[in-house]
């Protein structure tokens, strides 16, 4: 089974266009979702996709700029008309806190939950969220205010049980789960039998990373090294490199070039500008430097 | 010539659907655009439907629940991306200027144009705009929050010149313009020739009325009485009409009832709670009592 499920709810930019919502995405893992940004209409477009939405327990936001955290409000708003009772956990820049909380005062009066703010360093890199299977880190960006991507590792997994050295050994079945964990096995006779003889190395755990919005900066690079798949802005074509220094975005070239020094596994564009009517160059460009790119495109999804 | 051209662009109420967003419409006339509403995604509804958005001047705002408002900071934020210069005006309860203003603080850093706030009290009848060929009052309705809906209504028209008249009378042109407006012809030897043998009525002037969020009330009937076109809201079927009681809300059955006893032209439904999947219901039960009724739906326009 595919551990990551990535769904994308929008493609897009500050200024949405008929095929690219503003930005958003979901990442599912075995029962739970997770949100990335919540621009503008993001509640419809997960309706329109038939996600569901109320798995969603965590949202992270990785600036706040508009079109990353307009559909904050109306999504925590529609949560509540379905009577949700679950806290809500919004990891994001400390200053959403007070600009959200007078919003929900405003607007959800009678809330049957509780949104929880969990403020985040985007200047450091730090674990901000863990549970029993994933990790998720921020990744400082570079951008106009300050941004974080994120990286959301999966947890080491449990190392493959050799059955006939346990049969052989007579492994009790209340050791297993030790052994499953790295743990050497002590016979009834004192013998220690090394754990590298009774199991095989776990199913590598995976990773992605999140990087939206940012310039150009190598500086990434450490946090996302092998990823299983990368998502990193690609708000220009290269041809207009002068307007993404301006505004501190990245170029599709540029995205390929940090996912092939990064040598990450696959990656995904998106934040495109509204400019561009045809995307297909934007693949063309990234390709041509790290051949296994793909397109985002709003009700897309990826299995990694 | 019509003179009104109406466009929606959300027929739905607090949940967006799939084929309804939440509530906003355009209504245009000559070259001049007025937005009644402005639920989430009206800006990329907008982009949809191809509405120019550079044409926008004012904004009416029925209430301050989220689904009629939450989509103005993001298209206040996009118009400053287009470098808007000219003012926008938001006709709206005080309360929004405040909850508005704090936003465009924090996310329209340097924007082009200035957001002017024009307040209304909800619980008056009265004049809140006009122009050289338009008048706007309040409507109060029925809600649980103070809320209004709002006439639209085009001024009074020149008088039609009977073109054999003037010619006989030698009305000079300089006197044309007060003719059409109803005054007196003085020949040059001093006769009187009054102003009903040299025009004829002027075009009836059209009347727009919109009605989003009320309980059934009659009391709104002598502010809409004879309009070209009533917008109602209709958010549950007459079967539901308990719950429509219980949230403020009006059916479908009653809505055609006020249509029918304020003898307007032309209804149109809207606002359909998202727990209706079909929507034909809605026009068979409004049409039993008002037959010339019409379903608002998201992208579709009315002329009148």
């Amino acid at each position: 089974m595919d551990s990551f499920h990535l769904h994308i709810l929008g493609a897009g930019s500050a200024l949405p266009t008929k095929s690219c919502n503003q930005p958003s995405q979901i990442l599912s893992m075995r029962e739970k979702s997770f949100m990335i940004d919540c621009g503008e209409g993001t509640q419809r477009q997960m309706r329109s996709d038939n996600v569901r939405i109320s798995r969603l327990n965590n949202i992270f936001i990785s600036h706040l700029h508009g079109d990353h955290c307009f559909g904050l409000i109306a999504l925590i708003s529609s949560l509540g008309m379905f009577n949700r009772t679950a806290d809500l956990y919004i990891h994001a820049h400390p200053d959403l806190k007070k600009i959200l909380s007078s919003l929900i005062d405003c607007f959800c009066e009678g809330m049957t939950y509780k949104v929880v703010f969990e403020p985040i360093n985007p200047f450091k890199h730090e674990l901000i969220y863990e549970d029993r299977s994933l990790s998720v880190y921020t990744i400082p960006l570079k951008h106009k205010m300050p941004t974080c991507g994120f990286l959301c590792s999966e947890k080491e997994k449990d190392r493959h049980i050799v059955r006939e050295m346990v049969d052989f050994y007579k492994v009790p079945i209340r050791e297993m789960q030790n052994i499953k964990r790295g743990a050497d096995f002590v016979t009834e006779e004192g013998v220690v039998i090394s754990n590298s003889r009774l199991t095989t190395d776990p199913t590598p755990s995976k990773k992605y990373a999140y990087c939206s919005d940012t310039i150009y900066t190598e500086s990434i690079i450490p946090y996302i090294e092998g990823v299983d798949c990368l998502y990193h802005e690609a708000t220009f074509l290269h041809a207009d490199l002068i307007k993404a220094k301006a505004t501190m975005h990245s170029t599709a070239l540029q995205a390929a070039t940090i996912a092939q020094k990064a040598n990450v596994k696959h990656l995904i564009l998106g934040h495109y500008s509204a400019r561009y009517e045809d995307l297909s160059p934007f693949l063309t460009e990234a390709k041509s430097v790290f051949p296994n790119t793909s397109l985002a495109m709003d009700g897309l999804s990826f299995d990694f």
